[in-house]
């Protein structure tokens, strides 16, 4: 009988599966470096033999895999399986559903990695219960997930809830998307670094300076948080313009979307939630309408790292998959 | 039997109705001044008669009645048929839906008066046979429905689509609502005028002085229209920079929600859409990701007045209804 569901969350630095039982319960683990510069199939390999040792460790083999769920960077189509391209996996056109269809011989769900994210909080995390939800992922990148009238919203594009990538500031810093003023160009975490980095060449003092070697590019989350948390003044102002413009893109989705609850996660916010809860809820007021704002909670991610794997699990057993074994 | 529909939208300036029989033709309408400075009652009974007069011309009496749906400016609550309150119209916490349902005998949908556009065009109009729409009404003020999955879009807040009051230039001028840089400060009719008016305070050469009376606070989109038609500098850099705005709002849709068609109305686009739409696609794509952008259409609305009335009927009996007669 098949049992169990299979949950993997793709990342550019890692990858990580669990097993889930009829519970909802990971009864078997496993992770590994994804190394995105290798060869596609030298990536692969790599994700088959995570998933295939979360199954071992829960002792079950691949025949009581009720379907498969994955998360993945994107652009991606979830209606075929296939990553459209990933700058971050060197993924373009890649068929990784139906080769995960093949492989574990069950169907196989391919979401995008923020999605599962949000849908694992929605389902068995800090927005349990809620209809409308709008997850919103602060780290290297920023990226969002929109769950409406109960489920998960793809749009017309499949991959809609791209939130690092609404202006807010027209004619802001540059993105790496190339447009100006990305909500990702002005609060994720290279754009903190960045400000933190200039600040420094234009002579201000600040003790991330010493927290760090010359020659690392980018400020990890903990040495933000470090510096913020000792009061350095150049780190807290540049902390707090983030967390300011988090709650302007907030506030609008609050006027556009009115969701009913708002979930926070990724490096930055699991770093820094307590210090920037505060700026961002009353940056999102400044924006949102009273009567939008009415009931509207702004929470903290519960399930860490483990609701990529939680949510693209639950996926798998609730849509339709991407792709089915031969 | 009960063969025909009501539709009423009802605006700050006029309320219009119109009855739609069951192949969704009108065959009959009204219309008259809202005058929403007088009581309640006296705009409530103005809002009746059209009504009433509308069914008159369609040779039909209310009995014949199936249901009728009401778009109003908002904040509203589409579950009890109340109006929040409504800065135009005086309305602040009025039963609306349940009033009219008293009144004319029948089933009441009541709906916020762009979202019932929206829906016009996404059933009749514009954008037939998409399944996720956005429409973006750009008049006095900026208002925007949101189709997701072939479903008018509420959110929690019950109140979602407010394209208008997304920030997209933080810092930027002050909006009405209070915050500031939301579109609706940027690239309304109000702020093409504001805009207009600074520069004819400034000393800046344009021909809208000629064209219009000193005292006028507000330019109508006419006279917009006629000086960006002969070419006058100020105009045209105001319009331009007006629509650039948009396209910049609309890639960020495109992103976040990834619709497939982009309706746009009102005012402002009836009378530029022409001069504007070339501005407004290459602004866009300055934003939306290029596999977003895939397919995506941007259009004008093909029901001009009449998508509020044949929105709001469609809403009428495809919906639950907000009130029932008593």
């Amino acid at each position: 009988m098949r049992t169990h569901v299979l949950g993997i969350d793709l990342g550019g630095t890692k990858v990580s599966a669990g097993v889930l039982d009829h519970n909802g319960q990971i009864v078997g683990r496993a992770r590994a470096k994804t190394r995105a510069w290798r060869e596609n199939d030298e990536v692969f390999s790599t994700i088959a033999q995570v998933g295939h040792t979360a199954l071992e460790r829960a002792g079950i083999d691949s025949q009581s895999l009720d379907a498969l769920g994955i998360g993945s960077p994107g652009p991606l189509d979830p209606d075929t399986g296939y990553i459209i391209d990933s700058a971050n996996l060197r993924f373009d056109n890649f068929p990784l559903g139906p080769r995960l269809a093949t492989e574990f011989g069950c169907p196989v769900v391919l979401a995008n990695d923020v999605d599962a994210g949000t849908y694992g909080e929605f389902r068995a995390g800090a927005a349990r219960g809620a209809s409308d939800v709008l997850g919103v992922f602060v780290g290297t990148g920023i990226g969002g997930g929109i769950i409406a009238n109960g489920k998960l919203y793809h749009g017309f594009s499949k991959n809609a809830g791209e939130i690092g990538h609404i202006v807010i500031r027209a004619g802001g810093p540059k993105c790496n998307c190339g447009a100006r003023g990305c909500l990702e160009a002005l609060a994720s975490r290279t754009a903190i670094s960045k400000d933190i980095r200039k600040a420094i060449r234009r002579g201000r003092r600040t003790i991330v300076t010493k927290l760090l070697s010359k020659k690392a590019e980018s400020v990890p989350s903990t040495t933000i948080k470090k510096a913020f948390q000792k009061g350095d003044p150049v780190v807290t102002k540049i902390v707090t313009r983030a967390a300011e413009h988090i709650g302007i893109a907030l506030g609008s989705m609050v006027n556009l979307l009115g969701p009913e609850i708002i979930v926070l996660g990724g490096g930055v916010i699991e770093a820094l939630y307590p210090d920037m809860i505060g700026v961002i809820e009353k940056s999102t007021r400044t924006v949102a309408f009273e009567f939008a704002m009415k009931g509207v909670q702004i929470v903290k991610c519960e399930l860490g790292d483990d609701a990529g794997i939680i949510g693209a699990a639950m996926l798998a057993t609730e849509l339709k998959p991407s792709s089915q074994p031969a």
